[in-house]
This record gives C-alpha cells, structure tokens and sequence, in this order.
C-alpha cells in the first residue's frame, strides 16, 4: 500500500479554505505519501464566516482577510504535498450557479480522481457544507456524461467519502471508514498550525483524531498488529465493491 | 487477493439450512478459492417454514423432512468448499436460550472468524432472520470477552456483513459492499441446484446475482478493468478500518 | 364496496381489552357493515395498566377489575359487530411464550383473515403494545407455514395494518392509509362510551377521529365526491398490490 | 377494473425521456388500457447523459442526439398509448426556474390527473431525477391553489407515485404498491426495445420487472387467484384515502 | 418564569401571513406575557395558496387579497402582543434570493432573539414552508458571521424551534418540545378569530391545541401540579445547554 | 438551581458497574451538588465482559473479580455523592425475567425519581446495554400503574435521557442535551480514577468531556456568560413540558 503509484489522483473539494485541513489532512498526507497526486479545490476563502479572530484584528478588508486565508490554505497543502486552487465564490452564504458546476466538473475531468472527500449532507450549523457536498456530487455525475463536452474522455465512477463535521451527530454523519492516519499524524498538526486564525481548533481536532484513532483500534480485525493512535472518520456515499470481505 | 492464506477463515450463520447458499454461496466460495476455511452454522433446518415442497409429497414427518433438508444443506456446503454445522433449534419461529448463544460463542472461539456473515436486522416477512442476525451479533460479543471462559484466546473484532434478505427494501437492508462473484458463479449455480424443494427460488436469486453484478460494474472505481457478471450485496455493521480510501 | 360479501373476515389483536375500541372501532364496524365477519383477540385485560378508574374505588381485586373490563370489552364489540376472544395473558407487563404465540397462530389459521389490525412497532409509553405487534406478526408467519401442523390448510399475505397510539409521532408511526369512518362514527362512540372506566379518553379519541376525517378528506382523490368527517389512520406493514392506482 | 373509464387522465413526469418507458411503462400500458388517458412529460431528452451509445457514433451534435431521443420516445409513448410532450429543459444538469414551474403547473390544470407517476426523491447516482420529483410536486401543489391563475378550475389532491430508481437501495427508495403488469408486459418490452440507445438495459429492466412480479404474488391477499409475473414497484408520498382494508 | 424581562427577544418567521397564529399563537402570546418582545416576520401574505375564500368572492385581485390578509395579520400580532413586518416575497411558489437572505440576516442582527421558530423541514403539501425554514436558519447563521457586515453586533446561538405543521407525521415532524398554553389560551383563539378567510381551520386548530395539552399533561414531571389544558408542539434543531435535568 | 432541593431525588440504571461513571459521573455529581439524592441501579459487575485487566492478573475467580468491582464502584459513587445497589444479574450476556422488572419497578417506587438516566437504544458493540435500557424504560411503566401492587403511590412521568455510548454515531444515538458539567469535573475525574481496572478509559473519556464542553460552549443561548470546559450529552425518549422556550 505504501508502494509508489505515481498515476494514482484524489480530489477533495473544501468549502472554505481551511476545511480540508481539519476534516481531510490526514487522508491527503497519507495518500500523497503513498504516491497519489491530491489536488485541492476551495470553492470560497472562509472569508466572512470563519475568519472571526482576523475581522476582530481591525482595518481588515475582505481582501485583505482573502489574502491571508488563501496563505495559509497554501501553506497547509504544501505540507500536506497536495496541489491546491482557489474557486473564490463567496461564503455565508455560498452559492453556485452553472458556471461554478462545470468549473468543477472540468476539474474532474482533469483529475480523473481515483476517490473524491467532500462535506457531509446536511449541517444545521453551516449551510455552505452541504451545499459543496452537492456540488461535487453533481459535479462529478456530470463529469460522467459523454454528452458533456463530447470527445473528451469521462470520469469513471470514483467513491465519495464525507469527512466529518463538527458535531457529527447533529449533522446525520455516520463513518462507516475509519482510516489510520498515525503515521501521518505529525504533518496534519503541521498543517493544523498553519491555520493561525482559528487557534482555538488546534486542540479541538486533534481529539477527534486521538478518538477515532481508539475507535479504529476497536474496529480492527485480527490481521492487523498494528497500533493505531490518531484517525480520520468518513463516511461513504456508494457501495465498495470488493473481492475480499476480511 | 487469490493467494493461498492458509490460516484466514469465516463464519456464516444462517437461519435456516439453504440461506447460506441464495444468500451467501458467492462469497463462501470465493473466499474458499481464496484459501479461506468457511464454517457454516445453520441454526434450523427450516423444517417448517422453507420445505413447503417436501411435506406437499405426504407421507411427510418432521424427521424425513430435516434429513433431506440436512442433505441438500451438506451437499451445497461440499460444492461451495465449506465445513458446515447443524444446531436444529427448530424453526418458525426460532428461539435461542442461554444455551445456544453459549454454543455459538464457543464456535466463534474455535473458528476465530476474519469476518462473519448472517442476516439482515430486520424482516417483516420471517422472524427467524432478526433472531439469527441477533444471536450471532450477541455470541461475537460473548466471544471477545476475557470473562467468558476465562483463559481461553479470545476472538478479535471481526466486520459483521448482513446479506440480501428475499425483498431488500421492506427489510431496511441497504447494501454498501458489493462483492464480485463473477468467478465463482458456476459454483453458487450448482450449490443452488442441491435446493430440490425450493425450485422457485433458482432463477430468483440468479437474476439478484445478475442485477447486483450489474450494479457492482456501474460503482466500480478506475483501476478495474474487470467485467463483472454476477453480484452479491452486503450491508456492514462496523466501520471499516483501512489505509487506502481508492 | 358496501355490498354483502359473507366469506370476507378480518382479525384484530389488541394488547389490552379497550385498545381495540378507540384505535380501530371504527374499521371494525365499517367491515362488519360490508358484511366481513371481524374477531378481536385481546391478550390482556389490562387489568394492571389501563384500569386506574376502577382500582381507585377500593375494595378492588385483580380479578373483579378483569371481570369488569371483560364486560365493557363484550359490550363494545357486540355494539361494533364483532366476535371476541380474551387470552389473559396479563399486563405490565405483558409477556408471550411458544404457547401463545401457537395460540394465535391457531386463531389466524380458524380466522383466515382478509386482513388484521393490530398495535405499532413502538411504544415508549406502552411496552405491551409493540409486543402485541410482533406476537402478530410472527403468528401470521407461522400460520403461512407448511410445516406447522402439517394438513391444515395454511393463511395467504392479509395486510397488516397498525392503528394509531396515543403519541403517534413518539412511535414513529405514520399512516399511509386514511380511512373513512363517517357512516360509522355513531356506532364507534357508542362502543367507546362502554369504557366506563376511562371517559377521560372519550373526547381525545373523538378528537382524533376528527382530525384524521380533516386529513382524509385533504388528502382525497378527484372521484370522491364524499363528505368525510371522521377517519381513523393506519400504517401498513407491507406493500399493497393492485392493479389500479388512482 | 377493465371496463372503459372515459373521463380519467394520468400525469407522468419523466427527467429524461426514456425514464418513463423503464420505469413506469408497466403502469402506463395498463391504465391506458384500462381507459385512462395517461400524458407523459419529458423534461429533458437526457441528450447529454442517457445517450453515451449516440454520442460515440461520431460526426454527432446535440440536435441530433435530440431528435434521435425524440423520436425513440414517441414510439414508445405510442406503442404505451399515451400522448407525450417534450420541455427541452436541458441535462446533466437539469434546471428548472419559475417559469418551468409554471408551464408544468399548467399541464396539471390541463390534464386534471387523477394519479401522477415521476421519480424518487433521492438518487446519489442522479441528480436530474430528485429534481424532477420535486419540480412535480410544487407544481401539482400550485395547480391546487386558488389564487394561481384566478378564475381556472384547480386540481384536486391527485396522489403521487415515485417510480423505481436504477439503484433503489441507495436511493432511500421503498416500495408500497405492486403494481401487477403481466397483462400488458409484451406491451412494456415492445416499448423498451424502442430505446435502441440503451440496448443494455434491455434485460436489466426486464428483471426487475420479474423481481417485482414474484415479490407482488408473494404480497398478494387472498382474494387472488391470479398468476403475477411481471410488476412495477411504486412508492406514495401521501396517505391512500378508502374504505375498504383488504 | 412570568417576570418582567425587558430585554429578552424572539423571533418568528412566517412563510404566509397565517401561518403564526395556527402555528405558534400560544407561544407568541406566552412570551409576550412574560415580557419578552416578540417579532413576526411574514414571507408572504399567503395571497394565492391561502386565501381559497377571499378569491372566492369575485372582483378580487393579488393587491385586495394582500389587503385583506395584511390587515387580519396585524390584527393578530397585536392580540398576540407582538409586532410584525412583511416581505412580499410572494407565495405558490415562495422563492429566496441573496437578498432576501440578508434582509432576513439583518432583522436577526437587529432583534437579537434569545430563540427562533419557523416553520417544518419538510412539508409535502406545502413547498413554501421548508423554504422558510430553511432560509431561516441560512440568515441566521449569516448572521452569526463576523465577517458579514463587519462591526455590526453578531447573533449568539438562539436555538430554533420548528412550529406543527397541518399534518405532522407526514412532514417527519416530531415534537420534542410541549408548551402549556393554557394561561393564554384566550388570546390564541381570539387572535384566531381574527383569519375570517379560514374559518375552516379555527376548529381543527382548537383540536390540535387540544390534543398537544393533554399531550403535556401525561409528559410532564413530579414537581408539576399544573392543569395543562392547551399545549403546543415544537422540535427543536439544535441541543439543548442545560444544568438541571428535572 | 443550585439551591438545596431536599426531596429531589434522581435513578440512574447502569448495565455494569462501571458505566455510570464514564457516562453520567457528571449529571451525578452535579445535581448531588444541587440537593439532589440520586441512587444509582447497577444491574451487573461488568465481572465478564469489562474486567479484562483483573481477569490477565491470573488467579482470578468472578467471584474476586465481582468483589473488586463492587469496591471500585461503591468508592465512585460515594465521590460523586450517590447512593448504590447492585442487582448482580450476570453480564454477557445480562438477561432479565420478570422478577428484575419487578425488582427494578420496585426502585421507581422507592426513589420517585424526577428524572432517570441509562444506556441508549442500540449498541452493536455491547448487548448488555440496549437490554439495560429496555429493563429500565418499562419498570418505569409499571411502577405508573395503578394497578401493580395496589394501593402504593405510583410514580409520575419522570423524563429519561440515554446517555452517551462508546461510539455514538454506531448506535444511532444523537444528543439533544448538553449538561455543563464544568463545575463538578473534578469531581468526576476523581470518580473515574477509581476504575483502575480500566485505565485506557480514562483519558479516552476527559476528551469526550472536553469535546461535549467545546459544543455547549457552541450551542448556548445569549444569556449565558458561562464559561463551559467540560459537558455530558444526553438523548431525551420524551418531549420536555415548559413554558420557557429560551
């Protein structure tokens, strides 16, 4: 599995520009260390809604709140090793029109991504999340279509996984994938502290890696001897399909 | 995956003694080809409920019936590659004492299962199937416990898959696994054959093997260049614990 | 739909001797109108649970409380057109064994039930009556089933529908079926003023009856040209077959 | 049930413009036959996503690909008995604006339907079809509304059927009408085979058809003596108002 | 609980202008009384989905019905003790756009609610009603932004309560909240008086307040000695931040 | 509310004896604190299923290993100021018959609880636990009824809430009450240390404190100028009776 697979390729699709960092850093680490190219899209900056200790610093500007999220979020994905751009659509609220979706779906069409993470369905605490998981959603669908853009070649049926909101039962999120991200762990606190505005989350995030990491090491079966610390929790939109139910 | 691993093994539960075989005949054998030792345990022999045929020849008793059924049941368990058990708890309805969930605790120590497979948790159509589904769930917990004849190796935390009950949908059965067994089908086809009294049911369950293997081609990701043919659909209980999300 | 059709019967288990009343008089009366024979089966007498009035007045014994609930039950379902049958099997709780559950299944096999009415799957406010649900389910199982008491002509699939309890959205219980009660409705409070000993509940359930009339009456078709003031709504357990859908 | 019903009409809204052939063709032959005037719209001609086999014939354009679906549909549609018109709202993905809305809150006044069919509410794999269930819906609820067109007589609350998905699991799709086809099946797969550019769902549909079929016999009440082979399944979205339960 | 509490605010959104006082008259009025100033926000005036009567009439048009249904709903708020304001979005089909979603943003900004309530997640009678539920919640996040109009005083976390819809269990609407109306059970009825185009509705309304008190009088706990005779229900979105479990 | 309130009282149902530490130390603590006099119900030791670490001490014997968890609990209970008694029913499995429905019953009676605390519905990881709270749930039902031992004062509807499993998401349990347990952490802490059989919990739990704490902290109101560091979640089975909605 840690093998060199230089064509493998992951997208994650990130509301605002620091989610990917909380929910997906560890899965992006991991898989770029196993020779995946993971590239991130963030659809906004995070720049009204998740920007609070910036705003608070006073003669801001939202360019200037922009400009240092898009900093960080770089910095992160480049700890991280994944190539990242920026959809700049606006946040609070997040809104996509046609243009957005091809834009994405073209995105997919470039990647051709061997898996995608995304947001969870529904969130009562933040509506631009859902709003991005159906956009990749339809993104990718649309990516499918050979009546779309015809002649270039389509996206075949990569699985989607929700990575985990910030109160996870409130939001109807239920992992059904828990993924060992211990031997990563130390580049996502990295890149979680590339995050400068949103201190008060470092701690924050790295329980809930600490209890899916006991979770995982709950799940395991018997073939892994493995000592498992720090996880990541995903929940899957498509069935797996397999050859081996061990 | 098709290597021999002498030492992996599973467990299946089924309720009455064909279920493993319409249910559960694709994975049995391909996890046998793969080198896996698959214990059956069939709880009854559906001697009342599943052998509507047989007691229609007269000069039927409730003997003759479960010999010809345990006949069927050990005949389809030798083509699927398969040890298999018989507990005769009676069936319709099925009920489990003490006792039984004991025995079925101390086949779990014995066989230490890589995975499980047995019913859906719930079926408005046969009572018996959320009671196998539930004791076999109750007897893996007994199984991993240190108090439960103490000194004895426990067993780890195999994944519980739940196969297709007869109409999914009125089950609340979702499947988020679907398990290639165009390789093995031939082998699934010949164990349904063994099913003498239950002759309707052949055609059935090779057209849920035909749709699901339809549907397995459709959700499968980039790296397969396989043609998948046949099916079988799972629904898991625990999340999976994995390091490779593609 | 209001012509004579002799052989047509219908089956209703109650979990306590005054259930039937208030969640399904209306039913009851409506087929014994259209000439179905309808038999009530009542587990309990509700002796313990659902009898406050008639303990408060002191000098009360388990067994003039059951004799007295008998009484009401055996007026109501005389004024509804119904046969009746008490099984004492107690109540708070209420409790099934093998024996009962043959015991109905013997009653489905007499009955041989076009369709049966019975309590919801949940309850929080009331653990007997979900039991009640299931001991009806598994018996029409079992009454389906060859092999039990083999040569005995076998039940088909009656629908099973559950009336409504008392806290509908509590038990999750949603009626898909609406139905029309207004040319019954005399007969059902008639049978509901039996209840001596619970007239706290003869408005509640009026009211009821008056909602659910409101609701059919919105949710009716183009045809219907009717006046529907009371209704009394149901959840079906299984999926109808028909040949028409308007 | 047969006999001819001049006056009664049906309502069937299909995404793309063979969905109503796979998945309502059953329901449509048979009420036709059974009188009704049953009218299909067609959103979308699916020119971008449901027509992969077109698209790679070269020297393509969407206007071909158009008309080619245009008239595949109105083949099917004639051979079903139906009367068909097309939006052209476009695919992949479809959209619909105030004024979509309208016209088909138009058509609901024009036709008068007593039942409507259109697609289920969820579909991971399809992100036309939820919103053409509820594009339908509102329409049909702006149609019921006084002040909509003041003056125009409004429709009743006709009840709504969602037919089944490809996948019906995941698409949280549950069937709770069986719908018998068998007499009009050769009709249905005359219809299918119309769809020349979707050969390989030819015999998919066909086994769903007889996976419906099997499941509405074991269904059936007592009543029946008939032999159901082929079925469609249906899901309600509001309670069936009646007055009889068996 | 009933002192004088001048600074405490909440918020009610409206989707048509009567949906108040069906909805949550009792807890307008209960507030109002415990000195909290409530404030109404009315969508729309309901004119073409709501005011069957009034068009009924003749020689009417949109501006007279708007009139008519502005006029009862002013009326309304001030038996209530409230006050009100309209936006004039139009209704069958209520429609949002970024504008919309501020102005609502702003009125959290400036009334600053201790709690929120509007109207069902989902309604299959009434798309209007899930709008404004869900443009509710989106404003006031929104509003909770510190980079949306930045300086402005942010929203804390209000919890939001959803009001009973005309048809509970169909809409998935499950109260977990149940006011005691009664002390201002008067004023409700009163203010319902006030909807002379739904007349139909004061009765059935009367009921539900009804049913919902003697709802409460069987949840409530020791301490009450309270005779609850007209409750209301309501589910709450969020979690509830508590020291007393009592 | 932190006033002494002598006669409150409150019961705690604990599946084994340590669960009402890790999972409800907090409520405990903080109502004890209040003047509440809670009693704490364990139905098991916990001897075979949660005692791994006394049972690898070798020269064990479940008499030894119920002596010690008798100890450590008893020590917990006097920490967090509640009184204690244990059923000693066994555990995996636990099982209950009438006469611990009884026992239990006889509990509610006793203590007149104004709220109860045990497991949640579903635990696909521990059956002891489901079964705890189904024994719970329908003693309190009994201990309602007039009619079970006559004549003794009935208890009135104390509202239950489930508190949080080992992996909530797994057990379909969702919090809707956050209890601030900040002022009384140390003292759970202090009770959580005395499970020295069940070290790898201890910190696995102050996360999970530390993580409800951060979310109250999210989810409060404007009045609250609290500073929340630790919470406990909790599920409610009933709706709550007020007249307060802020």
């Amino acid at each position: 599995m840690s093998e060199i697979t230089a064509n493998k390729t992951a997208l994650v699709v990130s509301a605002h520009s620091a989610d990917f960092v909380w929910r997906a850093g560890g899965a992006i680490a991991l898989h770029g260390q196993q020779g995946y190219q993971v590239h991130i899209v963030c659809l906004s900056f995070g720049e009204r809604g998740e920007s609070a200790k910036l705003w608070r610093k006073g003669e801001m500007t939202e360019q200037k709140v922009k400009a240092a999220r898009r900093e960080e979020a770089c910095a992160a994905a480049e700890i991280l090793g994944a190539s990242i751009e920026f959809f700049d659509m606006g946040d609070y609220p997040l809104r996509a029109d046609k243009e957005h979706l091809c834009r994405l779906a073209d995105v997919f069409r470039r990647v051709q991504p061997h898996f995608v993470l995304t947001h969870s369905q529904k969130d009562p605490y933040n509506y631009d999340h859902p709003l991005a998981c159906n956009l990749t959603q339809e993104a990718r669908i649309i990516a499918q279509a050979e009546g779309y853009r015809p002649g270039e070649p389509i996206v075949a049926a990569p699985p989607v996984y929700l990575f985990e909101p910030h109160q996870p039962e409130q939001c109807e999120w239920r992992p059904d994938v828990l993924l060992d991200i211990t031997s990563v762990w130390d580049k996502k606190y990295q890149a979680i502290q590339c995050m400068a505005g949103q201190e008060h989350l470092w701690e924050y995030y790295t329980r809930v890696a600490q209890q899916r990491g006991v979770q995982a090491k709950r799940n395991v079966g018997i073939a892994s001897g493995k000592n498992i610390v720090y996880g990541e929790g995903y929940q899957s939109i498509f069935p797996r399909v397999t050859e081996d139910l061990a």
